[in-house]
């Protein structure tokens, strides 16, 4: 962040205004504040709208004096989670100010239930912000997975992947310049001149999203087989939601993010193992693939 | 609304508390308050999300530097709105809740893009309150339209109708609270008896949208063909966006509310009455449906 | 059905034309057919989209060579089933004609991401058809569970719900009809008249959807817990999408209809009681609710 | 399109099949066939779902008897797009493979009602195929419009820039071949090493949606200030759809692509004007930029 931008985010965070809704002390902690990500990239809530206790009102309006009977907002919320009750969640919003590497903006976009403005190169010309990785984080292709990382690259192998994605994005940034600019030239239209850019440029936007399809983000971004770039803006979300809304976060991780999802067969396998059985891969009617994943839910 | 709601009202209201997000005065003064419509209906605000600022926030980031040559919100909200860019209205977001009649519960959730919670007949026993109109709106099938509504009954005839729409409810509803009682009986499932209950009982929901979704929705119920029992509650809404985000709003009138869409034919006839020429139904490409709804716009 | 309208379906499927789409021949025997349900209800294919090969054709687009590797469509279903990969299943689409009872309507449209036409009250003229429970689906109230259903009421308990239902249903159809009736009165308009009419009446529409959304819908729909007299479409829809996609609705029925769901709770008690531990709900971490849902999975 | 390619889809369309959906003479004849479209892209026809007379059809269910009063297909599918009723072209449903280079895929993307399943660069190896624009393309930055285009760049800059752009975009590949080889090294994840290459490489995808949204896109991106690389898939596509729903691609031409909509002030203007009046800008009410549009619309 430049001084500048610093400078903004205080004067914003200055001038607290009287409200008459649902506030959210946790998040007020947050606003504007920029969770940096990846080298260049951050989080900003810009936004949001309710709180734990808007979804156990929501969730009231619709079951009536039913839910009265559940003691606690806590309760009520885990027995929402637990019964894929999705439009009490769907209460509460977010409006986040992203900054990321186009690559993993591409990824991101795939989740259509949310609004979006993202900075226009047709309009404006892009920033020379490009990411590289860290070292550490030069993975070589999984050998046993088609969308797998492996161990980091090493020696001469890492240090030329880093070279080229510099020098590369350097050249392709200069020659970009170039091609617009307007000193003794015509200049080239932008909305051309951007398709000379690599995809590890980065890009920003708005995106607002309601809490129900954040949660559904963060199930399979904030997950081990989702890609680290795109992984870490995930876990830096999690860490705000769960100052957000802490009992709807909290439920999340325990139905969520930390479950498991067993197949028919997968819930005949246990019932038989803890009647004493001795079940294999041949006996439980699984393929291969399904068995091994199976085993990694019940037996770590 | 019974002293107990408006209490209850009241006291939501009683204690501002202090946010760093955009705060919409005129939408501060709406939060909670009951908005009467129909007999027994009402919309209130529970929560809201941006104000015309956010507009502009959103739009600038999407289109960079070239939108600053804009020289004010109300400038670029109305290019925004004349041009059809929808995703900077998408930013902010309104939850409303409503009591209304099921026949227009069920008009009214034909807009997909929101998110609801209705009171569950499942769950819990819905109260006795049926909207009967006033004898003003008890109006005739019109003669010329399918689907539209002549003069007002009268006489006899409006006075059985009004007896009918009386006596049905009233029966319906006894029978619904004696089939579910449960004492001296099992009593009915709550889920079962309320089949019994006419499409003019009133139910009531949290219904959730963002502005550009909004708009439309309002562009099509408070449109002078939508049924009139819709329309109320669209008014009672266009007066409450109009004190949120009142540059918004007035592009909306301009462009939406009191524009008119021309076919290729219609701007062709346009043009050439502009240069002299008369032109008839016969001369215009038009069929007489067309025609006629040309000539309203053109020839008020 | 009436002769005239068996005698359309039978003409519609009279006249064979050559296509080179994807052909399902399971499906191709169901379109136009009524699969009756309920009293007065059905559910009939319009038309369809794809087939169990566009699923893994969708798929190998996505993930290229890398498929390729799976030895067979089978294969390859299951395991996106089990990673929760949706956008192949959304490569299918099928198009339904429902006749069904308003309150079921009501229920069936909050799965909002499907098209819908459905028969409008304000233009038309509904006809005279109430769903009147069978005898033995006149269930009681739960006396444990806010919203289910207890044993079939009988006797005289029965007898006077029946009555009412059968005669409520019929004087306000009178009434509708004395109300918009034009012979001697201006008749009032269709789009008030409907309004006495209760929610056993029944309404039809055209409902189209995408393969993972409709696998969505069943699961939620085609379970126990699900209202009787939406759980009888479900079932109806699961059998035709057996003969439609015999593989996916293979790998939907053992990972989503049968399947459970464990909460990292659940998933770290399995473990234990797989190691021989004793596990208790006291000691289990588990709400009381939790403990008996969680039992009901592994202990059947 | 290799032989290889070519011979697939002749296999493909070799084959027809007994169906009873509905079908499209039109657009059988464009199954699979490829339009080719820029320099390397394409748009293919994969499947398709209903025609013409599937919309008055859905109409018909809910309008019921007084559609039949409209005396054709045609009248009736004016009708429907005049007045905006969207439901009964949401029942037509195409599904497409396209090839494109990823700036316009990621314009495209931003219509989120449709289905995707995209080629994936973390699974799989990209081809070495990017766009090089035409030099009659080479366009510069329009001095009046942030997002337009001026005449085609001459001379000394055009070579420039084409060269550039053939020249990052080759040695781009080039790095990311050696950074993903496997010969004598790790090789570097594919899902990290597709960074390096800029936007205008190609991708592919399947793309399913209905035929309203597609009538949306097509209106946004068919339109004169659509980016040129984006318009050429639009005008492809209109053709298709011309082909396989005539009669609702001619209301769309007539009531969308060649209409246009007038303000609140526009229409007063065009009535005042009509009347005999002058009216100039200083007395329309209107900006310079809205008289300018608006003059555009009724003085051509």
């Amino acid at each position: 962040m430049t001084p500048e931008q610093k400078a903004e985010i205080e004067a914003a965070r200055a001038d607290p205004q009287p409200t008459l809704r649902a506030v959210s002390e946790g998040m007020e902690a947050h606003l504007y504040r920029a969770h940096e990500v990846l080298d260049h990239g951050f989080v900003r809530v810009i936004d949001y709208m309710g709180d734990d206790a808007a979804i156990t009102q929501a969730a009231r309006v619709s079951y009536g004096r039913g839910t009265k009977a559940v003691s606690n907002d806590e309760g009520l919320i885990r027995y929402l989670m637990r019964h894929w009750h999705s439009t009490p969640f769907e209460m509460c919003e977010i409006k986040l100010h992203v900054k990321l590497p186009v690559f993993v903006a591409r990824q991101w976009i795939r989740h259509r239930t949310a609004n979006v403005n993202e900075y226009s190169a047709r309009y404006s010309i892009l920033d020379r912000e490009f990411y590289i990785p860290a070292e550490d984080d030069l993975a070589a292709q999984s050998v046993t997975n088609n969308q797998g990382r492996g161990e980091a690259l090493t020696g001469e192998e890492a240090a030329r992947v880093l070279d080229w994605l510099r020098e590369d994005s350097t050249r392709a940034y200069d020659h970009y310049e170039a091609m617009i600019s307007q000193e003794g030239q015509q200049g080239l239209a932008r909305e051309l001149a951007r398709m000379n850019l690599p995809a590890n440029i980065y890009t920003q936007w708005y995106w607002k999203v309601d809490l129900h399809n954040l949660f559904h983000f963060l199930r399979l971004r904030a997950d081990a087989h989702a890609q680290m770039e795109i992984r870490v803006y995930a876990e830096a979300m999690c860490k705000i939601v769960a100052d957000w809304v802490p009992l709807a976060y909290q439920a999340f991780e325990d139905y969520r993010l930390g479950g498991a999802q067993l197949s028919a067969k997968g819930v005949e396998c246990v019932r038989r193992m803890l009647k004493g059985e001795e079940v294999t891969q041949e006996t439980s009617g699984m393929s291969k693939g399904e068995w091994r994943e199976f085993m990694g839910v019940v037996d770590a």
